[in-house]
């Protein structure tokens, strides 16, 4: 099988994939979900083709190992993620987990001094429980037992949708990957950027997946009759409104990357002047500091806007990753695995705005990651696209950055 | 029974209905609902008790008619309404309904030249289908067809809603009076804002209910992971966010009335920039000329938000009352009645900013409405409250307008 058609087989089986979701008119596959239980099976039936031998770990991830891999060196680890966000493209995280296949099929009888292994995680972007990266971060050993209390849209505790998946939650912990076992952990990723297009380029390495932290802050005033006069009113819709302002004028004036995605409101009524308004912010910077440096300003105009209009402020922070800086010699490899493809000289280096499951596994292993061009930095969207082409230039370049890998490894 | 034991029973009497609501830890009692069958059959009680011959009309208003007056002769109606907004207060509405049944048990012997009615009618808020005053409008004659098929947040319709309920929802339409049937309406109500006790005074006379409209204005972006640049973003809560700010400052600047109490937004996801948002506006002035034009200075400033941001701006009308004056007989017989109980010489004339079924009832009769002070201007809100003085005041004051009225009717 040509790269080729390896490429076409990894956008049919993209397509496939996308057909599995909990809405209409839109894809969504979250954590524990009957869509995930079927996206596992059919990945696990793929990686099989690939020469895997295929077992779901305590997390829900679903993990391959060549067969030819009998004994217990430690691995080399291709994946990402097959979860969603509602209303998701094809390709973000799930493009990665295809890619992966092919080169471990590819390379299923190939002489390497490590093993090599495929993982598909079942939780990124932590749509069902807020929490992001629970597959990934289960997997490098950093679970937290309070996880299992988190509660879904629904009221439903991922304790209990553990057990209707059928995995047994006290025993998520088990998922665990020991460095010991590990010799690097690499991805492949849609950019979710721009710049790749920007620059003509179908490939990119990145160099740090940049420091996210994500906050709810909500305003409290006073639910009142809209008939209100402006002087006695608490209006916490109104607080929000331009703290959202402020937080773009903010972050934009410091080139950072801030977003509020959702929002609500109490008591929700046409003709109530909200008394309680709850949003979410999703801070990210190329370091931490950068990021720190950007939330106090912003925290500084969120006080100034509670005072103004007498509203209680409350900031709860929800996640925090510091950044994760890419193994220069992975950057290297995969440099080199870019080069014998394009011929370019000095592949480009990108800073990842966006997370991904290399971040959790950093704790574990040495991470590294490929970044495809996208269209129009287009992603989180149905018009989320790939060229077949740039999918068979990553195929290409991840096969010879494992090879590359191999020959520079020293056991 | 004296006036004070009167009151006191009207507080009792609003606590009690205060329990029927579905929600915990607030007040939410909504059209077609259990919660307001149950109240509907409390109230019938308490009208029956007040010497009324009670029946349900064909929108699931509870009516009630002296028994002495078994001709034909018009009425004078007295009412308000039962249902309420999601955590609301004890009074509004409620309070109208209580005491018109305090008023015409005292009148039940009264020899009038006309009949004598109450009225509670089952919406006014328009909580549950968005669309208000469907209970009075039903009564006024103007009930729409097309309201059939609103759809409350369940997509249960109306149609399906009147028929669980037990009402025939194609004979909603024979609830309409004609006005030859009335001679007035007559509404007792909480102020809902603060100007009768900044003034110290507990009774007060509308003079005009303000123009009202309701619009939902939703911008349409594009979801985008948070990952997109600024350059790349078209942020439709960003917009929202904009636009409600800039709502607050037009409407201020006018002295105009505008609330946004309802938001939304797609995918409403913590990591993806929202592509689209919806919002609510709740425009009130004194006319429809004042209204009208902070509308569109409004307007104007939506467009300009959906340009700087690409955003593409839609606004559908949900809602629109031009403003009810009160007849000028009863506006004079209220102060007669005020004037009667607390000695003033001029009880003061208010503009009511909030809607009311008077707006509707407008449509087949005269209306008049005495307000009543309450504390902080708070309505809509578990805070509502009112002094039982201020309720005894107003039963006096109530009852003495109809005699008012009576004495100079001509038949």
């Amino acid at each position: 099988m040509n790269t080729a058609e390896r490429a076409a087989r990894v956008m049919a089986r993209a397509d496939e994939l996308a057909t599995h979701s909990a809405m209409e008119g839109g894809i969504l596959r979250a954590y524990l979900t009957p869509e995930q239980a079927r996206v596992n099976a059919i990945a696990s039936a793929w990686m099989r083709e690939a020469g895997l031998r295929v077992w779901p770990d305590a997390a829900a991830n679903v993990c391959g190992r060549r067969l030819t891999d009998d004994d217990d060196r430690p691995a080399v680890l291709l994946g990402s993620h097959l979860d969603t966000v509602p209303g998701a493209g094809r390709y973000d995280g799930i493009l990665g987990v295809l890619v992966a296949i092919e080169v471990a099929d590819r390379l299923r009888d190939a002489d390497l001094p490590f093993a090599l292994e495929v993982v598909a995680f079942g939780d990124e972007e932590g749509t069902r429980f807020g929490t992001t990266l629970l597959g990934s971060r289960a997997l490098a050993g950093v679970w937290k037992p309070e996880w299992l209390d988190l509660v879904d849209a629904d009221g439903v505790t991922l304790r209990d949708a553990a057990t209707t998946f059928g995995i047994d939650p006290e025993r998520i912990p088990e998922a665990a990957r020991t460095p010991e076992s590990l010799v690097a952990y690499l991805e492949c990723h849609i950019e979710q950027g721009p710049r790749l297009e920007a620059i003509d380029a179908p490939l990119g390495v990145v160099s740090t997946i940049a420091a996210a932290e994500r906050r709810m802050i909500s305003f409290r005033g006073e639910a009142r009759h809209a008939a209100t006069p402006w002087e006695l009113r608490r209006d916490a819709l109104l607080g929000a409104s331009e703290a959202i302002v402020a937080i773009e004028r903010v972050a934009r004036d410091r080139d950072g990357n801030a977003t509020v995605g959702r929002i609500r409101v109490e008591p929700d009524a046409v003709n109530v002047v909200p008394g309680f308004a709850e949003f979410s912010l999703d801070l990210r910077d190329a370091t931490a500091a950068a990021r720190d440096s950007t939330w106090a300003a912003i925290r500084h105009e969120l006080h100034r806007i509670a005072g103004d209009h007498s509203l209680d402020l409350d900031v709860t922070t929800t996640h925090v990753a510091p950044e994760a800086p890419c193994a220069d010699h992975l950057r290297a490899a995969l440099k080199a695995g870019i080069s014998s493809v394009t011929g370019e000289d000095d592949p480009v280096d990108l800073v990842s705005i966006a997370g991904h499951d290399a971040m959790a596994v950093a704790e574990v292993t040495d991470i590294g990651m490929l970044f495809v061009r996208c269209a129009g930095g287009i992603s989180h969207h149905a018009d989320e696209s790939v060229l077949v082409e740039d999918v068979a230039a990553a195929i290409d370049a991840f096969e010879a950055t494992v090879l590359h890998l191999a020959a520079t490894h020293r056991a």
